[in-house]
Formats: structure tokens, C-alpha cells, sequence
């Protein structure tokens, strides 16, 4: 069988999973990883693949079937999303919520433009929770839903800290309240305040001679990242927090309780939840899956943006619409 | 807006709670349940709908857009589903696994005859279950998923302990065993026998004079239903038996562990569970919402047989791609 050739565009931490994830895919290739660093520099793990200058991209066409895009939402993707687009078939884990319409236009001019196929916002929020949102939403249609996050590092805020005065380093988990989830699964509908569904627990390593009361301080009045939150700021040693929280996991839930029946009388409940000891290796496994379906599609010359709320579900395996009756149904 | 034209063939618990979940959903509406009783003698619940002789369904192919059967998969569907996918699109909850398959092609042929659309084996196993399966098992191919049971009514197995002498009415639960959940989600991927993954308990109460042991030594030895497993049997009378166990609850699990990174190091779990106080209630929404599907899919001229492996998520819903993509993404 021929291989789906694939690109990585991007190789921090979603890349390289993506690299690692293409690796479990015995109908899957990488044949080059795409950088703004020297390519010289990368030390690739896959026999055979080689690093590009991210520039040199557009010279590739032929030589790749789907285009994997690891950059980053908030500058990376808004500009690489589209010019790439129009040159392959992608996938990519946008996650902006919020700007997801504007970026699906974008991406849907781009890709019809090239004639190529294109697959925004997959990964596990935006992407598996989506999926599971819509499917109980459907099912359960009087109904409420509610989506948890964690235990897990959330890097933006780990960020946030470090940019403090006095930081050495930072590590922010976001767990969820055990009362709030099983509040949630009773299927009292109970209305959940940004407070009470998460807190924010932080580690921190204080350089030499910092005032640990006033980054405390300034760590829980942030606005938006934790002033709506309850935060517990640990101080701890670099070796420590090297040594215990060099981690990236993560997680959640996704519960939808419902009624059915006259006057309502029946209750019941779905529920997702993940639970990942790594964060960007799950999400690189999404992001292959759904790089087979983009192939797929692509061979039955479909063009445009799509999500995957609209994907066949079946686009996304190896196997064929018989073996998946007879195996999974 | 148009409704969706609805009809039910056959009014037991899953036909009444598919008339349930239709007054649920706003964009579509009961026309009529067919059955093979006398008409005159159904109370529906639904205004406006009205009871008709099952033979008379070929007649109303104009007035329906899909038909929701609601026959049992032993001996209605076999029949029923290819003759009615030959008059009308059909969503139907076909649950002999080992049979899906063969019925998969006799539906198939049948629906592209008539020109028609139909969705088989929908409902939560088959269904929901497999959906969860399939998605798990495309993102972590490295690692194995469980299925578990329960606590719910298997209403086979109650049946089964009804036919033993002596025995007035039965309720069988089929409930997972938590050590062997709590073993499937570890990651330590165990094998799990039969037994060590569901127990089953039995509520039975005796006609007069009959001998309690003669009968629990007949329930628990009974090939293929509780020999392979450990079965609880207690006797409490036929007033117990209605007050306690007159519900249909049921619910159960899909767990899958697998690993990413260098050498497996890190491993992931997506777990999917359900938690049903009525059972046919709640596979009846699922059967209305892939109604929904198989009304756009039959809009677009497409023909022949699906499963829900095969529908894009997205046709489940009343929402347009723009409305999902800013509220469920």
C-alpha cells in the first residue's frame, strides 16, 4: 500500500508528538519537517525524513499529501494557516475559540483557491470535546452540559508568571472542583460560577532575593488569568519544580446530563473524560488521525475548511467500511 | 420551517419513547405509529398523530420523510427493515452484533432499490459505544479498549429466568465489576475474562410452592446467559419485585488506554460512560437524532445503507456548520 506522505510545519513540542504519533501509523510517512530555525539544527527521529527550511515549503507540493501545521493560535497559525492552505491539504489545532469563525473563512478561501482540503481546530478542545458536546447536545437536546479542564498544566498561564518580577520559573496547574464535577453529573443543573468549577494551582521558583508575599500577590490579582479564580501559589526550589512538574498533562471532562420521557422523568447522564500524561503527544495523535481523513477527502476531490464536526467518523481509520462493521459496531 | 415528517413502526417501550424524544425536537414532527395490533386500541400521546395498520404503511410513503423502526432484532427487523428501507428512509437500533454485517447488505440493496436512505444498528451499543471506539481507537492505536455493561436491566436474561418453572417474574441486572474497571482504566491492559468483568444479579420471584434452589442451581448453571458468570440469585416477592425493579436503567462504559512518546512512555486514557435511567428512552433519542441525519443525507440524494461510523457528526443537529462552529467547537 502507499503511504500518506506527511509534513510537520513546526517542531516544539506538538511537532515533535506529531513526528512520534506518525510513528504508531503503519499507512503513514513523515517526509520532512518544515522550520524557521536552520534545519541543520533539528535532529529528526524518523529514518529517512528531513528537515526544510519552512520557506522552501511551497517547492514540496508534489512530494507531500497532507501538510501537519504545529505552530502556535495566537501568531503562528493566523498567517501560516491560509498560505499553506492554498498550497496543501492541512490540519492544524487552532484553538482561539472565540476567532474560530474569522479563521474557518480564511482558511476556506485559501483552501478552495488551491484546490486542497483543509481541517481547522482538531485536537482535544477545540476537537474531542466538540465532538462530544454536539453528539449529547443532539442526543439530550433538553439538557446542559458542562466542560472541565484538568488536572493540567495550562502553559499560557505557567507563562503569565514567569513574566513576573522575581520568577525564575513556573509551572500552573487548572483543577477542577471535585464538588463542582459531581454537581454537574447530578443532573441538578446546577449554574457554576468560573470560581467554583476550577482552581489554579501554581509552583514557583523565586530567583535569588525576590519578595515571594508581593508575587503572590500579583500572581492572584491577575485579571484574567486567576483574579476569578481560588489560587495556591507554592513556593518550591528549581531543582524541585524541575525535578516534579517537568510534566505536560492534562485532561478533562465533558458531562451532559439530560431528561427524557413525560414530564421529564427520566434522568440521564453522558459523560467524556480524558486523562494525559501528555498533553502534546495526545494532541499530535488527534491531529494524524484526522491528517488520514483530510487525505480521504481530498482524494474524493473535496476542497475547503472543514472541522470535525464534520468528518465521517469512519474517515478516520486505516480500516474499511466493512472490517469497521464487523470489528467496532 | 418544514418539519421533519416522522413515523414509528411498532409502540413498545422504544417506539413510546421515540414519540417522547420527537416532542423534544422542534424541527420535526410525528405523523403516525404503525402496528400490528389494531390501530383504534394505541393511546398516543402526540396530537395530531394518528395510529395506523402496519400494512397500510406502504400507502403513506408521500406523508413521511423517515420511519423509525422500533421492532426487536431477533425476528422483526430481519423482515421489516429491508421491506421498509425499500419505501422509506429508516433508522432502525439492529443489535446482533454478530449479524450487522449480513443485515448491513440486505438494508443496503434494499434502500438503493427504492431509493432511499437508511441508518442501521443506532442507539448506544451498537451506536454511541461504537462511535466512542472508533474515535479512540484512531487517536491511541497503540493501546486496547474495554467495554463494559451496566449496572442496568438486561431484559434477555430476564426473560430467559421468567421461562424457568416456577418462577412468577424476574429482573436481571448486569453489572460491571469495579476492580476490573478500575484494571482497565491502570493502562496495565489486562486481560479480563468474562466473569471477571461483569457479575450478574438476578431478582426473582417464586409462584407458590415452587423450590427456590431447584431454581437458582437452573439460573446459575444456564449456558451462554449465567454460566460464564458469577451469578447472585434473590428471591423477595412480586410486590418487591414491582415496587424495586419496575424501571429500565441501565449505562456502562468504553475505556481505552494507549501510549505515546519515546518507547510508549506516556500513557493516555479517553473514557466515555453513560448512566441511563430508562434505557429504551434513552436509545430512542439517539435513534431521533440520526433520524435528523438520515433526513439531510436523503436530501442530498444519497442512497443505500449507513452506519453511525459513518454519518458526519454535524447532520445530527438542527444547527447550521456556522451556528456549531461558534457555540460547540
Amino acid at each position: 500500500m502507499k503511504k500518506i506522505r506527511i509534513g510537520i510545519a513546526g517542531y516544539g513540542n506538538l511537532g515533535k508528538g506529531v513526528e512520534l504519533a506518525l510513528a504508531q501509523n503503519e499507512d503513514m510517512q513523515l517526509v520532512g519537517v518544515f522550520t524557521r530555525r536552520d534545519p541543520a539544527s533539528l535532529r529528526l527521529l524518523t529514518p529517512g525524513a528531513k528537515a526544510f527550511a519552512i520557506d522552501d515549503a511551497a517547492a514540496m507540493q508534489d512530494a507531500i499529501d497532507v501538510m501537519i501545521l504545529c505552530g502556535g493560535s495566537a501568531t503562528d497559525l493566523p498567517a501560516q494557516g491560509p498560505a499553506f492552505a492554498r498550497l496543501f491539504n492541512t490540519i492544524d489545532s487552532f484553538d482561539t475559540h472565540a476567532k474560530i469563525p474569522e479563521y474557518f473563512a480564511s482558511i476556506d478561501e485559501a483552501a478552495r483557491e488551491g484546490g486542497h482540503l483543509s481541517v481547522i481546530s482538531v485536537g482535544w478542545d477545540p476537537g474531542l470535546f466538540s465532538l462530544n458536546r454536539l453528539y449529547a447536545g443532539c442526543v439530550l437536546p433538553q439538557g446542559r452540559d458542562y466542560t472541565f479542564w484538568g488536572s493540567g498544566v495550562s502553559q499560557g498561564h505557567s507563562d503569565a508568571i514567569r513574566r513576573i518580577e522575581g520568577v525564575l520559573d513556573a509551572r500552573q496547574y487548572t483543577v477542577p472542583v471535585d464538588s463542582a464535577v459531581e454537581a454537574a453529573r447530578s443532573g441538578s443543573n446546577p449554574e457554576l460560577t468560573t470560581r467554583q468549577k476550577h482552581t489554579r494551582v501554581c509552583y514557583v521558583a523565586l530567583k535569588e532575593g525576590a519578595d515571594a508575599a508581593k508575587v503572590e500577590r500579583e500572581i492572584v490579582t491577575m485579571p484574567n488569568y486567576f483574579a476569578d479564580y481560588d489560587t495556591t501559589v507554592h513556593f518550591i526550589s528549581k531543582e524541585e519544580l524541575q525535578r516534579d512538574h517537568s510534566g505536560l498533562p492534562h485532561g478533562g471532562f465533558v458531562i451532559r446530563t439530560g431528561v427524557t420521557g413525560q414530564g421529564g422523568c427520566h434522568t440521564q447522564r453522558i459523560e467524556y473524560s480524558l486523562k494525559l500524561d501528555s498533553n502534546p503527544e495526545f494532541t499530535a495523535s488527534v491531529l494524524v488521525a484526522y491528517a488520514r481523513a483530510a487525505f480521504k477527502l481530498a482524494r474524493e476531490n473535496q476542497t475547503g475548511a472543514r472541522t470535525v464536526l464534520d468528518i465521517p467518523p469512519a474517515y478516520l481509520s486505516p480500516l474499511d467500511g466493512a472490517q469497521l462493521r464487523k470489528s467496532l459496531l
